[in-house]
């Protein structure tokens, strides 16, 4: 971290500001340049707070050079980290580190026929893992909200007879004593600075897939998974899944360049959801193959067995036949990229 | 709301389409013109997903007329609420309805002395309620998290000591244990559409000041309002606290125009945080006049004895020194309003 | 400027990055921390490229201390800048420096009886200025586009009646040649990067109402400022509109912290049109006052005598007789504000 | 287009806002339901402005069934739009409808060598097309603004070694009479609504490049370009090169979902620029492939010989290595989605 002091600054308010600094654990280095003054700053700074030290009188400017996340950070942890599933027959699934995971199923759990319905069909298309609601976040509390256990009950049962892994997302700590089957456990967008959930999860064995905020900056991201590794659990999937801006033809604005910039900053795998960043099924096989194209580690596509009488998110949900020939095509994208399917 | 459907849709779909709206508790109105047929929908459309509707194959656009919200309407409620808060000595404040609130106080309790002191400072210069945070949401894990009960209970002895009704945040539901002396719960941004909690919010008794989150639309902010209001509780503040754009000078981009917009939907009571809003102490005062000149009903403004060393977002405290000098103005412009100061 | 270099950048290259430094006429000040060299610029930094630097193989960050505009910085030109504008009868009105400025009248010139009416109106109820749109921008190329010359004479003719000095966009420099009875020459948000007009407008001897672009940071704002100051006319009013966010309740979202925020940095009159940037009429008296509130040296707002029937922008527009309820109200605010109205 | 009248509307002002409506030559049919009369209009809307009929009275909802662009329509012009550009021995390279162009070279020409060396690696890497810019828009007007006429001799030399045909940026109208030997003329983002531009270009034979502005709607892209088809010119390309938005990691937000959008709504090629819109020459490759994943009809790469020494946007420009082995991958990309190289 580099200070930048006010050209003006006393020697004596200098001092007192070194001697705060290094209480914080960190060695000040003090440069009198003609015209500025400047304080480097070496050590552990991301306990030091920027916004804090904008407060003094004496701070012109701050750079934070190094990142303020390390367990998440690929500057310590160089290699890319591999997420390992167990599946049926005793088989393992991954994702990241070479490992293309595909995640597919509908919004939300909905009867057993569809579940059972949708889990097959994506697995013979490919998939490795199978996705379906049960707690729903929804805008309006008119809204349906999901079948709750009675959901989490239909995922598991059509687990057991596809063999497939299974995602869903955790509203609320309390729900967790009802997991135990699910394999990766889901934090939605609006949930990534729940910092209480964060804290919980940190203390559980199983692998979190945290997607990433409607209008959460790259870093921000990388703090809410380092919450969750800073508790011990650093099985993490970090999940692109567009961001708000002005336009509003697409639902939210799939920006695939957090893919590249978070595979440079962190070794955790980093995977697309092309569904909820669109909001519209049609635009999701490009974009699905974009996100390969740009170096994703995997996808979570929304599938439904009959996209219009879906309860929740039809309008972005494709079938299973669209599946099936995204699939094809993703086989040879994963080739170009030289990654394994999982 | 109103439907309109594309110029082939057949009528056997039609059909089915309009039975199955039926369903849903509505009564639909079939206008066929000579380009488009057009479906009405008269009744309770707030259960109704417009994203939903807009997957089936034969639907071209969907408006919603009616505002998704009941509760929170002003349609339904056309007189402003008033919050009534009791205080010391069996008086009672308000907010809303022609009381302007006025909440100040340091951004986290950090010592007997400092909230104390600000408490003291605050009310001498005519503010009606004091703020601190105890459980504080912080972008890293390594930062300071607030002194936690400990926090509490400073706080509460600072409002026994000046009769100052208390504002502080709630993280998570577990912790409304602890609330009992605190007379208004904050829900901050990050937990606005932090669905299980509101849920939990709607059956307490107490106030809650609802901020709006960094992305969150009007119509969200009320929803989430709605989500409180659904479960029983009606006593519910919004708060305008700054939105996420692309411009970053300020902190957050403070929308005023979010005031009179509230105002025009909703009876509740809208106030607005000049201080998260800007991030900047400089600008609080012009911010928080032209909050009152834009309509809103308080504010809750960071003071704190030594922004300097304070332990979280000192840049944006402002001193008791300069609080009392704004409160000096902002009782002209309340009297001009046609606002009593509370 | 201060340059943090990465901490393996060889000495050899951090002399050659000097000398190519040195040339662009500034002063290199090297401090070699434990762990971080940093370079610091002393001199006329403002026609150094940041982004450029930032190519470099050795740089690890850039930060730029001094703002990169000169003329419109107020550091080198503390006191508020007064622009002077003659109206009828050898009167001079003002905006800046202490006078606000108060600009009214339609979106776009239509009739001689529309613009005659309501400059007559806008005149009786206080304001200083007349606007009127004869060349407009519009999204779409089947819109009305303005009434062009005939418009501008109209307006003219308006001027003479009423004695009011007249603001009116320009859209293409070859249109100078018509605008000799304009007092005020408007550049619309869209064209507040079309640097080869700017440049042109600063051979021009006539003030210019500079509009934020719609996605335009306060230092871009400044920079097209200083792009017609560098080309010697300094009368330069500053225009906050709106600015596009993903809130689309209003037409754009009202930036009201840009008023002090400029005000810090420019000494430049700042003014803010609150009917472009809500577009909603209704709102407009609420917005017009909280920018006399924030600071705002003048408004500019759009009245109609017939709103409904405007050819343009009627939503947005408000009656002469809400504009004199509201030029009621201004007066109190410029009052406790300690500004003239002008 | 329908236009929902609110629920009191009485008789006679809807008869008189029917007869206004069918004056500007659309048929109007009326539907009234038990709760809501709304007006469908049947014909060319294009004419109609939906903000003006929205501050009527009597006005509900106004929603638009139809595009407001025809030319650009795909509606109307179902077929791909291939753009032809004669190259050097009467060969001719095309952009769209199943062919791939790709242009590439620096940001600004700066010397022979300089852009005869990039232009001569391009060419032989597989590119189709030459950029390199003569007048720059720069941000400050202290940064280098390009060679100028010069700069465009050099770029027509470069032209006549390799064969390559060249596009660059036009600012203004007045330099058209010099850009007889461009074959692509370039709208850069801040004019894409510099309408008197636009509809000057409608009037020239040449192919336009026309980038999307950085706020920009979708269609307000294509009203853009509508505006230069309405004057006669239809050889458009539209240009994704990046959306501001609150994430300030890359320069701009790639808004790659654009192009399955644009693709939908018109015939017109669409191309993408990753250097723009990101800024960082490591991020370019990535999003390039991602960008012909989507479907889109070409690139435009910014690639320097020397990107350190470079005068503008070295930070985003990639090496002629970097840029032929990434041409390596985009033969497979390209041949994958069934395209051609051009």
């Amino acid at each position: 971290m580099i200070i930048a002091l006010k050209h003006d600054a006393p020697g004596e308010e200098i001092r007192a500001f070194t001697a705060f600094l290094e209480k914080q654990g960190v060695r000040v280095h003090l440069s009198e340049g003609a015209s500025q003054t400047v304080l480097g700053l070496v050590g552990d700074t991301s306990g030091i707070d920027e916004e804090g030290l904008m407060a003094r009188r004496l701070v012109e400017k701050v750079i934070r050079v190094q990142e303020p996340y390390k367990r998440a950070n690929r500057m310590f942890h160089p290699d890319d980290t591999r997420i390992d599933i167990g599946a049926a027959g005793g088989e393992t699934r991954h994702i990241g580190a070479g490992y293309l995971g595909i995640i597919a199923g509908p919004c939300s759990v909905e009867t057993r026929e569809q579940i059972a319905g949708v889990a097959k069909a994506v697995k013979e298309a490919g998939a490795g893992f199978l996705r379906g609601g049960a707690f729903k976040p929804r805008t309006s509390p008119y809204s349906f909200q999901g079948l709750g256990c009675g959901g989490l009950d239909l995922l598991l049962e059509a687990k057991k007879e596809t063999g497939l892994p299974v995602v869903t997302e955790l509203m609320a700590i309390h729900q967790l004593e009802l997991f135990d089957g699910v394999d990766i456990i889901q934090v939605g967008a609006r949930n990534m600075q729940n910092f209480t959930l964060l804290k919980e999860l940190g203390r559980c064995k199983k692998p979190v897939l945290l997607k990433r905020g409607l209008a959460s900056t790259i870093t921000e991201l990388l703090m809410a998974a380092e919450y969750i590794m800073a508790g011990g659990n650093s099985r993490i999937i970090l999940c692109e899944r567009g961001i708000r801006t002005f336009d509003s033809y697409t639902r939210n604005t799939l920006d695939l360049s957090a893919v590249p910039a978070l595979k440079r900053h962190t070794h955790l795998p980093v995977i697309v959801d092309p569904s909820h960043a669109t909001g519209i099924a049609w635009m999701v096989p490009a974009m699905a193959k974009a996100a390969v194209a740009a170096g994703a580690d995997g996808l979570i596509v929304e599938v439904h067995n009959n996209p219009e009488a879906a309860l929740c998110d039809g309008e972005q949900s494709i079938t299973p036949a669209s599946f099936a020939a995204l699939m094809g095509a993703l086989k040879k994208y994963a080739e170009f990229e030289g990654k394994k399917l999982s």
